[in-house]
Formats: C-alpha cells, structure tokens, sequence
C-alpha cells in the first residue's frame, strides 16, 4: 500500500484521462476499493508481441498509461506472446510475420525488457511469457473451452466478418488466437487488461472467459492508436512509420521532426507529460502566429526524445539534427544567427537585430514576448544557447541558432 | 500373404459389392497391387463410439464389409473414440450423450470386443482408443493441423452449413471434431475407411489431412445406412429401432419379426450372406404370392440369429416365437398344425391335408413345390421339425407346425 490518500474515484479519473474506452468501470471502482481494503495490488496486463525487438512509441501510449497505474500502486504484468510467436503464420498471409526460434523469442524478450523499464517501474513490473501456462494446456483442455465458445459470436470480430462476408478464407487456428489471448487473461488473474481499440475483441474474450470460469471479470480499457509518421497509418513496425524508443536520440529526433503539423497536438497529448493546459497553450501559439509549428515540433522532438535517454543526448540530437538536416534548407523567414555559446540572451537579441539596445531587449524579455524554442524566456539570465535553438520575438522575428 | 490367387481387380469388385460410394478407387487398387508385391496387408479402419456397448445390426453393415478384406488377407483397425467420449457433448445440446468415465470407456470397450470378434478374425484384428495418441497431441501441434484447415471448407458440412443458415450456435469445439478423426486416420496410418455417408465429411478430412501431411491417402467406403425396426429412422440406441447382437436369440428373433415387408430385401442384402440371386429368388417369391412375407421374415430372422448365436438357440428363439407372439394371431390361412417331430415330410404334408397320397407328396417334393420357411425342400428324407416351421405347398397352401 502507497501511502497516498485512498481515494478509488480520484484513481478512476486518472485511469480514464485519455483513454478512449472503459468496459467494466464498475467492476473496476470495485477493484480499486479493494486494494485499498486488503492492500493487494491490481494486475494490469499488456500482451507484447514476440517479434518486436523495438518499442516504438506507438506501444508507449499503453505502456504510460500502465505507469499510471503503477503510480497508484498496482502492479504491470506484461506477457510476451511467444507461444503463438512460435508458431508463426502457418497460412503465409502474413508476410511479415515470421516463425520465431525460442533463442529469438528470448533474445527480443531481452530486448523489451531494457525498453519497457525505460517507462515502467522495475519493482512493479512482472515480465513473463505465455508458453509458461499454454504448453500445459492439453489438447483434452482446450476443446473444453472450444465449447464455450459459439462460432457466430467469434465470427462478430471485425476481421473476420470482412472475411466471411468477401469469402476469404479464413483458417481454423486463427479463431483460437483471440482464446488464447483470454487464456492468458485467466491464468493470470489480471484485473485490468490495456490495449488498442484493434484489441477490443481479444480483450473482451478475456472477460467472457474469466466470468465462464467464474472468475471477476478484467476491466478493459482501450487506449486511442497513434498515426506514425506519415500521419496516416497507425504507427507500426511492419509499416516503417515508427519511432523506436530504443533508438539512437539523432534518430528518433529525425524521425518526430518529420511527422505533419496536425499530429503534433496528439503526440504531445499521448506522448509526453505535458499538462493539457501546456498543450493548449502550443496550440494557440501556433494557431495565432505567435509559435512557429517547427519550433513547436522541435520542443516535442526533444521532449521526447529526453523521456528515453538523457537530456543531454536530446539536446546533442537537437543540433546535430539542426547542422545535418536544417543546414541549406533553412526558409528564408528563418535566418541564421552564429552565436558565443556562452553569450546572454540580451547580447543575442542585440545581434540578431531583434532590438537595438540591451534594455529595450530587457524589456521585451520581461513583457514575455521572447521565446526559445517556443517557450517564454522568463528571465534575462539565460545565458546558455544550443545549435538549432529558434530564438523568436513577436509574432514574427525568428532566428535560428548556430554556435 | 494368404494362398488366393492375386487379382487385385476381383478384389475390387468384392469391396465394392453392397457399398454405396468409393472414393479413392485407382489409390485403393494400387495399394492391393503394393500388398500383393510386398504383403504388407492394408489398414481398414472404422471408428467406434465409445458409448455404446451394445452393437447392434446397423453397426454390422459395416463390419461384415470389414470381415470381406480380412478374407483378402487384411487387417481391421477398430479405433475407439475415447478421447472425445471423455469430453462428452458440453453444450448440453446432445441430451443422449453423456460424459463417461475412464472406467466406463474400458468397460465398454471389453463389451464391444467381445461383440465384434462374433463378426470379425481375431486374428485380424486390432482394437484401440485413440486417446493413445491424441492425448499427446500438444495445443502447438493442434494449432499447426488447425493452421491448414479453411473455416469456409469446414462449414460445408452439411450440419454446420444448416445450422449457420438458421442461426443456430455452433460451438466451437465441434469444428475439431472432423479433425480430430482425421488424426486418427494420421496416426495409425489408415489404408482404407469405411462407414456410411453421415460420416462422409471426416472420413474425407482423414484423407485431406494425410494427404497435407505427404502420407498416401486413405481410401474411402461408403455403406448404406440401414432402416431401424421401424422402417423409417436410421437403426440407432438411442431411437431404440435396434437389435444388439449381443441380445437374446428370443430378443433378436422378435424383434427383426418387426420389420416392415418391405425391409426384408435390404436386411437380406446388407445383413445375411445369402447371395444376390438367393436373395432375389425370395423377393420373387413374395411378389407372385409362393412365398408368404411372414416366412421370409422368419427365414430372414433365423438367419441373422444364427449369425450371432448357435443354429440350435435360432431355431429355440423360433420356437418360441411361435410359441409367445403367434399363437392366437395366426391368420385362417395360416393355420396350426401339431405333428411329430420325429416324422417324416411327406407325413406331414398328408396330414396337412396337401396331399391325398404320400405319392403325390412325393412328386410334390420332387417337383420343387414344397418348402419350410420359404426354402424349397430338396429332398423326401426331411424329417426334423420345429415349432413354427412353415410348410407350404404351391402358392396357396400353407400350415404352421407345431409339436
């Protein structure tokens, strides 16, 4: 038990910001009393596909909501689908999805692992594989659970019912998958299962299938799908539209710095800590003219980019990407300034001919009207610049930094 | 290796003879050639329910088919389906079926072999459960065999097809259950399968399943279903239209006593060695009015008893027929008459009145217009009875003995 004030409403409110869907809230307002009760945490389960060496921050949407909880004081349990994954796609429809070995099963889980701590709490964070529980499920086991479970209703699932209705073939060990999905869900009790909308279907079997095995039934709760890069598809590996949080800071600072303006908003919401009222601010200051969306992007890339390595790293990201990326396109309303690293923001607001005196730069600074980055310089102290930081006054003055 | 002459082709001919359907001709005639080349005997497996202990007539269609290869020099492979009959029928639907124990199974396994060695060579014979293998076959391994079965192909069933089209619940499970008997047919390496044409759809799935498995296919056999006591329903336990084998000869006698006239033919063909010609002389015989149905039938009757039991216990389950059922219904042109057992056929036919002469019952005999029970009497030196034998004279003539 964490020592914060035992309040499951409040807990609930949290779980829900930004989520999309809740099924069983009151199960789960139910659940949250009893942690307070008895003190035993709540399992919050994510399934993690096999084959998927790299995180990308599509899966973080899910993974910080689970932080969320886990700062409520329940526990993460993350169950690597290896089982299936060792299977593969026998019907070869899937092309991009390939039998794994168990030493590749292995070696990915190794990998997630040094990932998913990136975002969760190692001391409230179980990682597991489901072969652990599905080997020792009997072919005599299985068929008890087939017969639960009505053909019509399976055939409800959106992807299939396409199939059905085009006459595409769809082969039997496919209608298992999202059983053994709820199979995880009642071998290891789990409480809460997070996920996709695309995962609406598995998720909820699981709670069919606890409740048929007389168990409480998990609360599901669906996270919205973040757009990748192109801002069209969802974010995925397959599609190469993804930004792995195991990549190197220059890379995913490449990477954000090319998604479109209109997903900056969601990217910022799903993505960072930012308060929705910081968010909102950006909006507006894009909106108005007051931000440049670049610079905008550029506070997002490197906030990012900071979650998963340090702050340092981001910042060297930031102007590598600045001296790589930004050199010789640099738009014409966003000349560049080299600057004394160590100079003030008075002295740089002087050479980039934003004020002609020191004091009307002071002035200007203390009405809030000069920003780095997009962000208020609040104080005419700040006396430490980076390559690629935008310097801009008003709604129009902007420079960009070299050093 | 048995000592007949090899001709694959008769042999072919002889499976064939009484069967409805063969699938697998040309594969089936070149694994006769293979055993004739290399003396392996083929394969001929039939499923059996493990709930029932009591085979009845409708199961012998099929095992005096199974009798016919072993003459061929092959062997029979009896699979009892326990594994599923472990499982029972979960949905409840099937209210006949009910779970059964281990020791259940293995009681009525020891029933059924008792049974079925009254109508197949010991020799020859191999019974089984196949839970020997499917016990061991993982969910993993499942999933690959489910992996290369269309949902769409399964649904062609007819009993899936009709109940998709009313809406009514497949479950699950029921999907496996074809698979499941073509694992069967996997596993001990099938040559031949036979059954009737409800079972169609999984003995064709024990042939796709070898077949995706790079094994020769199985061939496949169909026998017509035959009519219960009632004429109407297939013969089954649980419609109660059966005769066990393993019942009383007095129980079998009456109740084959039964039937419709019009099932006297195809019990004859299906059930009875009687050849082809036989058989049809006594079909002519009812048609034009020599012989009476009610003859045939106990002709019929006695024959099948005395398939299953001693001749002796035949004729006392006739006697007693007679004796219980008839008397008091014996129709006026049937009438009673008491002779000595020990008397001699030309006697009897004076005393009967159908002769004024033991000269002219002579010529009768002679003549070929004499029989008992529908069977011409060869010769004058006939001098056994039984109760309710009938004698008949030319057309019109008949008289029950009793003594």
């Amino acid at each position: 038990m964490n020592e914060r004030i035992m309040n499951p409403e409040k807990d609930l409110a949290l779980i829900k910001k930004g989520a999309l869907e809740l099924i069983g809230q009151d199960e789960l307002l139910e659940k949250l009393n009893a942690y307070y009760r008895t003190g035993k945490p709540l399992t919050i389960k994510l399934g993690l596909d096999p084959s998927a060496p790299d995180i990308h921050l599509g899966h973080t949407v899910v993974l910080r909501k689970i932080r969320q909880f886990q700062t409520l004081g329940h526990k993460a349990l993350l169950i690597i689908g290896d089982f299936t994954g060792r299977i593969g796609d026998p019907t070869g429809k899937n092309k991009l999805r390939k039998q794994l070995t168990e030493k590749e099963v292995l070696e990915n889980a190794d990998t997630y692992k040094k990932q998913l701590l990136k975002i969760l709490d190692p001391e409230k964070t179980t990682i597991c594989f489901n072969s652990e529980w599905l080997d020792n499920i009997s072919l005599k086991d299985m068929i008890e659970f087939m017969s639960k479970q009505s053909l019509l209703r399976m055939l409800e699932r959106d992807s299939f019912k396409k199939r059905m209705e085009s006459q595409e073939a769809i082969f039997l060990h496919e209608l298992l998958y999202p059983m053994l999905q709820g199979l995880d869900s009642l071998e290891t009790e789990a409480d809460v299962e997070i996920g996709g909308m695309d995962q609406k279907f598995n998720i909820l079997m699981g709670r069919d299938m606890q409740a048929k095995e007389g168990m409480d039934k998990q609360a599901a709760l669906f996270m919205p799908i973040i757009e990748g890069l192109d801002g069209q598809m969802k974010m995925s590996k397959s599609l190469g539209n993804y930004v792995g949080i195991d990549e190197a800071p220059e890379v995913m600072f490449e990477k954000i710095m090319t998604i479109p303006d209109d997903l900056i908003e969601k990217y910022f919401l799903l993505l960072t800590d930012l308060t929705t009222v910081e968010i909102q601010d950006l909006v507006d200051g894009m909106e108005n003219g007051d931000l440049h969306p670049k610079a905008v992007k550029m506070k997002l890339a490197e906030t990012i980019v900071g979650q998963y390595h340090p702050l340092e790293d981001a910042l060297k990201a930031k102007e590598r990407f600045v001296r790589v990326m930004s050199q010789g396109q640099v738009p014409k309303e966003l000349p560049n300034l080299t600057v004394d690293p160590n100079a003030s923001i008075l002295e740089v607001m002087l050479k980039a001919g934003f004020s002609t005196s020191k004091s009307e730069a002071r002035r200007l600074v203390q009405q809030k009207g000069v920003k780095i980055n997009g962000k208020i310089v609040e104080s005419i102290d700040l006396d430490e610049f980076h390559k690629g930081d935008i310097l801009q006054v008003g709604k129009k003055k902007f420079v960009e930094l070299s050093s």
